[in-house]
């Protein structure tokens, strides 16, 4: 994305400047089955576009950035994508960053189809950043890390995940002592150096705002951080605190169905989120915890 | 999906079948920019429904089996996904069994999600089978394996990728001397032992026809495996049948880009497309050759 003299405004400096406005808070847009039903929408592609109207709406007003999780998108068909697409538009002519929460990740020549879907102005859905998989290893990614340089986007590499039963992968080890975690936290460094030598870099992490046995180095990496779970799946404000306490102007807390359960209303919807994004603002932009990182 | 007697068929039971009719070899229908260009059906949502017209025809006399990789329908949008809907059901409708390439995979909530998209007979885009990423853990995906079953299809599980830059992940280590994917097929012996005691279950893996440092177990699974990169990604039919040769009858080969290189005349298309067929049925159905693993 191009500031109004034509230079590329790389999503850190996005993500920078709504901070500031509104706060780190993002608002998981997930429309499952049982949100669509109880706000009494219907489980299907017109509730699903009518549910797109009141949280745009909603969300312009109380955050800086959205996380629309594709699962629940794609389950509606291609009906379902459209409804996506729309929100994508919608969300950022109103000035909000979207985070496409995807996991998507391949082999070379696949991730390369990925890009062009989900980065850069010619993207038939355009996102700030995209939610991507390590599995098949981050070398084979090089064309969504140039895409997203090169478009000011951000890619969010899944490394610490919010669920417990991504443990046996995520701490398996690459080499004694190093977990597979650690490891991919070290080549993020490596590419954001590449890319953006002394700045915040494209290549972020998804890490779940959980302590397990292994303290992460968050850093070195010169990324961006998207903690998602607070609230539904158990984290709590203090956990975030806690976890990124080393670069509280980085993290990005994500929270989905504590919020949506506020709604139908969008006046109760509104007071539930802001009620969240202050919190969080105050909480991790209390003068002086900003770090240097 | 039931036989004429309303019973549940399950994806092994049809994959046998086809097996025995036209060989196990899938067809991998991946439309890059490339080949649509290459085709002259040009880059854009109308190109790629023109592939899908002529990849069906021509799938329905040569194969058992096809595998859209939904990046490349992914591009395309909204219009590209309901191509990709269109694909599944023809070719499911001409008796091919559809594999979905979309290595799909998070936590439990939103892989519920998944399994609502692409499974069982109310899906949007059902698939017979279904690829899945592990990062998040097997234990995340009980309502995919559950759905699978209840429904008759299969969830292949990237265990072993066909591309180098996964083994830092892929063969990591879960505890001393067990690899990530030496411990995921043994999971997944033990959800097909307790989904479908004594015969072949619905969980199974992809699996690269590579080998490196570490020997995999495939009979204990008792899964079916799906061996992708045969052709471009450097993979041969010999690779295949000895990474393969304790269960040659439960191993699906596919190959993407080396068959679309024929294109687009359906006749070349269908010569080249039956060779390899042919090729594959005769070296993984020789007589006395098939396992009873």
């Amino acid at each position: 994305m191009r500031d109004d003299s034509g230079v590329i405004q790389t999503f850190a400096d996005r993500f920078l400047a709504v901070r500031e406005r509104v706060g780190p808070l993002v608002w998981g847009l997930d429309p499952s089955a049982e949100i669509l039903c109880e706000w009494g929408l219907g489980d299907n592609p017109d509730g699903l576009d009518r549910f797109v109207d009141i949280v745009v709406d909603v969300a312009t007003d109380t955050v800086g950035l959205v996380k629309p999780q594709s699962a629940f998108y794609e389950r509606h068909g291609w009906r379902g994508i459209r409804s996506l697409t729309r929100l994508c538009a919608d969300a950022r002519s109103a000035g909000l960053l979207v985070i496409l929460d995807a996991k998507r990740g391949d082999v070379g020549s696949t991730n390369e189809a990925y890009a062009e879907a989900y980065l850069g102005k010619d993207a038939p859905i355009e996102a700030d950043a995209l939610t991507v998989h390590p599995y098949l290893g981050l070398a084979a990614m090089g064309s969504l890390f140039r895409r997203a340089h090169e478009a000011g986007s951000c890619l969010l590499v899944v490394t610490r995940s919010s669920n417990h039963e991504g443990r046996g992968v995520q701490a398996a080890e690459t080499r004694p002592g190093v977990t597979v975690e650690v490891d991919l936290l070290c080549q993020i460094g490596q590419l954001n150096a590449e890319l953006a030598p002394g700045r915040i870099g494209p290549v972020g992490a998804v890490i779940g705002p959980r302590e397990w046995e292994t303290p992460l180095d968050l850093v070195s990496p010169h990324g961006i951080y998207l903690a998602p779970g607070v609230g539904a799946q158990g984290a709590t404000v203090d956990d975030v605190v806690r976890v990124f306490a080393a670069c509280p102007d980085r993290v990005m807390p994500s929270a989905s169905r504590l919020l949506l359960s506020h709604g139908p209303d969008p006046e109760a919807l509104r007071d539930g989120v802001s009620w969240l994004a202050d919190e969080f603002r105050s909480r991790l932009m209390a003068t002086g915890t900003d770090s240097e990182c």
